[in-house]
């Protein structure tokens, strides 16, 4: 199996731009991405692509992969385009590095876009609970704050978690967010501002929510063969992992917690070799800001019930031992469904190759990127590291 | 690079079948395709999914991959939808050889699945435009036909085609699927019925057109490393190509062929080391009588404009030297969008392995799939091989 290896990734802003389209978004974030290669890269070098979409709205409903990379010069190279809800582009960089190591593929790019402000598309009808299951969740009314409402109110009767650790979660995203150019919500929020902000499903607040944004990403992915040739100081995708479970979030096994992130957290930390101790920052999915505390527990970072403590001691603030979502997260640089993933693995890139600005970390050699489809039903992780620093 | 070995392949039946849900017709084909493998398959062997559906209506919207795996027991198991719209579950296929091809699978599930009758849900509102380009065809108001009869007419005046010639296909596919037990058309249709019958969209008439399916299909690849398991006589996946090109056929090169379909099938025969003249049988994606036409040249089966004279000569015919679409075609057999690529590799299979019932051939050892997306934004093209028979 031949090492893959993150080469470069970019992003469009995150936000509600009326002016711009799918197709313009994820050019701005493909040229992003080509430039912040470190040496040589040419867009005929891509031999395959994957692009993650959810699009059901009024714009382009199949063939949406082909679609965008068409219009940045990528005619006749082999596009897929994947849809796992809101871990699309995760999985497409799973693709991306599977499309490697096999040999079929010597760069390949991995991609992801959304446009969420319009509302004159379908999206509008279907958004909040397209990612639910449909007949026990979408069909009944429940809207995606609602499924994400009742694991938080799991976990609170479970642990004893509180709303002002949740709210705590909000603060600390909104002031990496303000140091990120490319966040939506690029302002600070006090504990005050989150904790009496309105009711958007008890127990979460509109602060507990991620916004409705536009925007796009892209990640390009290098084999062990030609790495050289774009980086002296390469960064090497150490670990993969992903998992599917029962879309329904009534069907699982534990409200207060995602079983697919445990197990693809595991599977990831077993084929990079290390674990979560090892890491120096990592990109959760934080949709809702319960879902970060989830992450903590399901990728290790704590035990089980012990992620409102975590979150209450500041480890996981930009200057903790482990800083979390440096970029904003979800819940303030943005979500735009398909962008996601890949907007994960930028921030990645920038912190590993010191170019996240206000936001840098001190030199981190490891970090790691989290993505959920729906609440659940899909999960994905990567390990990237700098080999130089780790070894190969 | 490892090789990738096509070990079991089965489908539901193709038609209207509104006692079924998409789950239940998956359900059927996952069962058909365990049950296809000759030694010794367990559900639990599967390590990775990848399954297609262009699935925009009212059913399973987002993560409509992980929601079928996890009806067939499959829970836990990496899933990734992937939408090529009606290429969807061919590059499923290609996603499932990458990830054995990678090492980070032994066993990878290719699977799709699609359910068109249900005229309740928002299918009918999108469906016959949904693969065509958004703003320029689908908004303006061009069918799915409109766009294949554009094609045809471009054919005709290029190369003399007749109609005569496109009801040869249609005559062709529905004898060969009268011998079908799983195909939707199972009735004969003579070249007076082809002629004679409605125009859809002119110069295509009603029997030049694919029916409305239901219908689910499934696919299952293993390493080499693990191949000897379940099989004794292998069939290798030889070759793999796809590509991509602009969505919209207006902005194409030529409107009398598809340009991806021609890169798809070079970049396979090439992968394979072999050429058209090496096979035995032929798949192709004949949504409309002139893509079986176009696919003749497209794929090097004869000169370009030749593909006329190739269906008068009976050449393709299940008893001759090329038989192409011995299943039906997508024509007759039917086309449950996203189940149609995976459901090639199950003609392919059962051909290979003599499990082809009335419609078999005399001892194939090469055979080819050949999946297109839209009016050819995507193609994709596998060959599979009987290992024991040509040498590894």
């Amino acid at each position: 199996m031949r090492d893959a290896y993150l080469i470069g990734a970019g992003q469009s802003a995150y936000g509600a731009f009326p002016e711009e389209s799918y197709r313009s978004l994820f050019r701005t974030a493909f040229e992003a991405a080509a430039e912040s290669v470190p040496d040589g890269f040419e867009t005929d070098d891509v031999d395959e692509a994957f692009v993650g979409t959810l699009g059901v709205g009024g714009r382009q409903l199949g063939l949406s992969g082909p679609a965008v990379t068409e219009h940045v010069g990528l005619d006749g190279v082999p596009c897929t385009r994947v849809e796992n809800a809101c871990a699309a582009s995760g999985f497409a960089l799973r693709s991306a590095v599977q499309a490697v190591r096999s040999g079929m593929a010597d760069v390949a790019l991995a991609g992801g876009f959304e446009v969420m402000s319009d509302a004159s598309s379908d999206v509008t009808k279907y958004w909040l609970g397209v990612s639910g299951e449909t007949e026990w969740e979408r069909l009944s009314g429940t809207t995606f704050a609602g499924v994400y409402a009742q694991m938080a109110a799991a976990h609170m009767a479970a642990h004893g978690t509180t709303r002002e650790q949740l709210s705590r979660v909000a603060v600390k995203n909104h002031e990496n967010a303000a140091s990120n150019p490319h966040a939506q919500l690029d302002f600070p929020c006090s504990l005050e501002d989150a904790q009496s902000a309105p009711v958007v499903a008890d127990p979460l607040t509109l602060y507990h929510c991620c916004p409705t944004s536009d925007g796009a990403a892209v990640a390009l992915v290098a084999s062990e063969d030609v790495v050289a040739t774009y980086a002296a100081d390469p960064i090497r995708i150490a670990g993969v992992g992903a998992a599917s479970d029962d879309v329904g979030l009534f069907q699982r096994e534990t409200y207060a917690g995602i079983p697919a992130s445990r197990r693809a957290g595991e599977a990831a930390y077993e084929a990079a070799g290390i674990g979560p101790d090892d890491l120096d920052f990592a990109e959760v999915h934080d949709c809702f800001a319960i879902a970060e505390l989830l992450a903590y527990e399901d990728l290790g970072f704590c035990e089980r019930g012990e992620a409102g403590a975590l979150i209450e001691s500041g480890r996981t603030d930009r200057d903790g031992d482990l800083p979390v979502n440096t970029s904003g997260g979800l819940k303030a640089k943005g979500h735009p469904i398909g962008a996601t993933g890949a907007g994960q693995a930028v921030e990645a890139f920038k912190q590993l190759t010191g170019a996240a600005g206000d936001r840098q970390l001190d030199d981190p050699v490891r970090g790691l990127t989290h993505n959920v489809g729906g609440s659940g039903g899909a999960a994905v992780v990567h390990v990237f590291e700098r080999e130089s620093e780790v070894g190969a």
